[in-house]
């Protein structure tokens, strides 16, 4: 779990990178499927993950607005500020018991820790998926998805 | 690990299922990023899969060319035949040792069987997010990616 984490985070910071070439028009333009745009999907990915990680751990969501972070600048420093807790909270509890069942406002399930886990990894590659289609479109190179031949950062869980 | 694999299964039959609605041109049609296109994309994932596995298993890799699956019920095919020798490896040596090196014929690196297990995982993800992104463009609603919420089939690893 711990790994795939690290790799999302990883391959995430390479996008995040990889739009410093784009124009604001093209971060913000709105494109066919997924989440509808290349910005807006890596704060979806960004939001979906804190959401669901502070559902697991009893908080109150809290919820951002895109109109907030519409620029690449305030996205990134997004990611950054809550990879930070969530490093934080995964360090200490990565390993506790998934079995009890959480509930979240925004959905009606009831789910596992251990659910809402796999549900964020796959969330974020899936995502990350379609921005590969999207470069392709105007004609730009994608990070590369390969989970072999990274050098992972341990973020120390 | 298991989990992941039960979801990229069951996500995939879904897609298979989901391609009974569309023409052969359309499931053969030159699409912009991704492996192309959605047939050879599905037969990529399986493909690759099977590929790796053979590899962790130091088994000599049998190519398939997509020539000879260029039917969607050839790939169904395809999928159901190996998905079938793939559980009965998975059932007995998912839990082994993973850090012994494998080397495998298509790729120069060097990755342990837990590097390997994550890549295919992450890989069928990655592609999945990209036929989501072309169904959309051809005015389809697309399988859902979610991970929660699914009652996975267990395959009985």
């Amino acid at each position: 779990m711990k790994n795939f984490f690290e790799y999302n985070w990883q391959v995430r910071d390479e996008w995040l990178n990889w739009c410093d070439q784009l124009t604001t028009e093209e971060l913000l333009k709105e494109r066919i499927g997924g989440a509808g745009g290349i910005l807006y999907t890596l704060f979806h990915i960004i939001d979906v993950e804190y959401s669901w990680l502070r559902g697991i751990q009893n908080k109150e969501d809290v919820v951002f607005e895109f109109d907030d972070y519409k620029t690449l600048v305030k996205v990134k420093a997004l990611s950054n500020t809550l990879r930070y807790e969530i490093v934080e909270f995964l360090k200490s509890h990565l390993d506790d018991g998934q079995d009890g069942f959480v509930t979240v406002p925004w959905d009606e399930g009831e789910y596992t820790k251990n659910e809402i886990l796999h549900h964020i990894i796959a969330h974020e590659i899936h995502h990350i998926g379609q921005l590969s289609v999207w470069a392709r479109e105007i004609e730009l190179t994608p990070v590369s998805a390969n989970f072999i031949g990274r050098k992972l950062n341990s973020v120390h869980f």
